[in-house]
């Protein structure tokens, strides 16, 4: 599919300097890129490529024009623009509807005529499938699954009983879930299985990254609210709540009844304890660990950088006995204290 | 199904306070219950719902049973009670026997009667099924498995060539048990492959959540208790022992050959290093790493909490100094004994 | 299968010391071997067992050499050894060739005569299989997509489209090679997905461990090299390169486009930060984190190891307030220095 540079300048609200009249039928990169190629720059580090790249047209940014000669469109946000084009460049296939021979659907689920149901797929009684959901091969649905319209399901997706998903959401291979939260009761000897009686509420436009896990709420549900964004390996626990358009990095833990506000970005690796709260627009940096409520919006960190391991077992040794030091060196202070009020005893 | 306040009394040795004829079809929350919903309270912060709950009846402390005017089951550990009504009431639906037409059985396995055997699951040959075994879609069972009775795997579990999973079992979806251990030896240039000939067992009422892994021994056997709970994302590498009613929060570690005792609690996101031990009644506090081996029971931690992102790097960065801090400070001291000592030189 | 002592030193290059011609058929730990098997040692905790053991031989390195007076291999590095004896007595069992029956192949796709195709597998148009080939049950290979000669893909992996995979690799269940890079622009309001239009490129014998995700390239490739292995439950994200002979071991997560060197070693939940640069022979202690380029090889830390729950509280609150510890220490050595410089006001 091609687009003359300056329809899709329309399409992302950018302006034309140069030819608009140039074809483009692809992104790439500005060193990789060809005549009908179109590419784009954020951040210093990649200025240098400009002068050489052969790209039909650059997307820059308005303080950024003069670098290149060029065809250029100039956008705000140039990122955002290039998402748009590259969307629309390469949108993904469209899929015939219908269910593969060897999938396995309950006759009581209720597929739209749109919809396209993979090979080996199954699907139980009950669930509903709405206009233009792709069902990848090997994905299971339970019962009464809920899953909306232009859903993207990838190759083998699991989503238990009772769970739904809202429109325009992608769930990346290996996600599960509706899968039991982790709740027991101690019976002085051995833990007792509580039930896990609650779904798990997706909204819309979410995407959910490889083998993520989502447990369904012990009572009530576990939800995950419209446009967040969810990267690979991530644990949600029971009854967590996650607030619009938060995005999440990969091999996050997020333990039962966490509730996280609206536009949070939390890094990856990050751990947020259970029962607590975070407030919207709160930031987390990678491998954190959140253990109490945040109450303002703002970056927070425990995050411990590397450094040779010579010098870091010096400071971690010194670590284990800070109280100890700590306590001389208020001893130490008062002593001071006592030489400079004159009190050398 | 239904029970009446005073049968559900009987079942988990509660006293009831008030009208024991009450009909009782559901377990809820207090906020949400209604006349026929069983709710129950431990810790204060539920206190505030004890005056407004429509529940047909409420599970309290014996501490608390002034709190509440309506009728009551009276228990000394509420949550043990709940989890025992919600399993009653609550059960999980009843399966058919049998296998599903696309289930791939070899001829040499062996099924109980009452197994149910799902769409699209590959059974090996040898694999040995035991009473009331759920397999669940899209299972994959190798050759001489030993699933014994009672066992729920959920859609889309795999297990090993060997490997053996003991009674009443509930494996959830994307778990993998009797993967290859991690195991090579450097010729100099590259890793050479140890076979990884040992398997993975596990006892009796294990429960294992979604998308866990579980690699098979390197020569003798990865084995998991009775009574362990294993949460979603953990990874318990080869030859790894876990002990009896030990219980394992999400995204937690092990490393090769650690050995865990029974009854402890490993919380979220920690890791425990290979070739240790840990003593029985051990606590891990989340995201801590254990590095060498426990010896006596108790809490442990190693658990760092956020601070806003500014005061955090400050401290990092005198940490990454503490040592040399350390020094100067014991020279100083060592000043100042001079100087009361009356040496100043 | 069964060889002489004499054929597995040659095969090793190790030295017989006793019986050549003992019969070996299979390789065991010291303590359960039994005069058919093989064992070894390395590491002096194992020396204990040697008087015991009933092995028909042993592996020893020439240091150890005395420790044992019954038959044995002498070879430099007996894991070595041990490594190829075990691969020849425990080759992985022979599979017939051809197509599972309910395994699902577009006809578009070209699979070689020797290879095997698992029941509920499934494999996308245009993807070209190698020789000898084992494709597990219920795998998924998208469109385009190339899996080299003598590659085994256990039960249940998903490769998708235009991924490739080189000779000799081995893939465990659960793993996901190609899924969506984490990549977005925001528009002020929501998260605008940027499209993942590259491909992951997997080089010769590689192994990856269960669970373990791979994300496919933004606009280039995501590359791993040859003879990296890879643990479980890793997250490899967008256009990270990962340099050959490479180690990883389980947990860790890998953000996106690092670039990382060659015969590394990264411990077990580990987090490497994105767009940075690791040196060849780096070594990165467990759960430390990489957050800039590391340029000299060496080993780097960044490991908190666990104290009982009381002192290292302690710890953490001194360490909370360890900017102003410092401060006022600073403080504190300056007017100890006016003290004896003789300037006491």
């Amino acid at each position: 599919m091609a687009f003359t540079v300056a329809e899709l300048a329309r399409r992302c609200n950018a302006r034309v300097r140069g030819d608009g009249n140039i074809k483009i039928t692809s992104v790439a990169g500005l060193e990789t890129a060809g005549s009908a190629d179109i590419a784009y720059v954020t951040g210093a580090k990649y200025h240098q490529y400009l002068a050489a790249t052969r790209a039909g047209a650059v997307i820059l940014a308005p303080a950024d024009e003069e670098l290149y000669a060029g065809t250029a469109l100039i956008a705000d946000n140039p990122r955002l623009c290039f998402a748009r084009i590259a969307s629309l460049l390469h949108a993904r296939a469209k899929f015939s509807a219908g269910t593969h021979p060897t999938a396995v659907v309950d006759k009581r689920a209720a597929l739209a005529p749109s919809a396209w149901i993979g090979a080996h797929a199954v699907v139980g009684s009950g669930t509903v499938i709405g206009n233009n959901v792709f069902i990848g091969p090997g994905c299971y649905l339970g019962e009464n699954v809920r899953i909306e319209e232009d859903c993207y399901l990838a190759a083998r997706v699991t989503v238990n009983d009772q769970c739904a998903i809202g429109k325009r959401c992608i769930v990346h291979s290996g996600v599960v879930i509706g899968s039991d939260g982790f709740g027991y009761a101690n019976d002085g000897e051995a833990w007792v299985k509580v039930p896990q009686l609650g779904r798990v509420i997706i909204g819309d436009d979410v995407e959910i990254g490889a083998n993520t896990t989502i447990d369904r709420g012990a009572l009530g549900d576990t939800v995950i609210g419209n446009g967040v964004k969810l990267d690979n390996l991530i644990q949600i626990a029971h009854n967590v709540q996650i607030g619009e358009h938060t995005a999440i990095a990969a091999c996050v833990g997020i333990a039962g009844s966490a509730i996280i506000g609206k536009r949070c970005m939390i890094g990856g690796g990050a751990g947020i304890l259970g029962h607590l709260q975070i407030a919207d627009d709160v930031q987390i940096t990678a491998t954190s660990l959140v253990s109490s409520s945040i109450y303002k919006p703002g970056a927070y960190s425990s995050t411990m950088p590397v450094e040779p391991v010579n010098q870091w077992r010096k400071n971690v040794a010194r670590f284990r006995r800070l109280d100890e030091i700590a306590r001389r060196f208020k001893k130490l202070e008062q002593k001071i204290q006592q030489i400079f009020s004159g009190d050398k005893t």
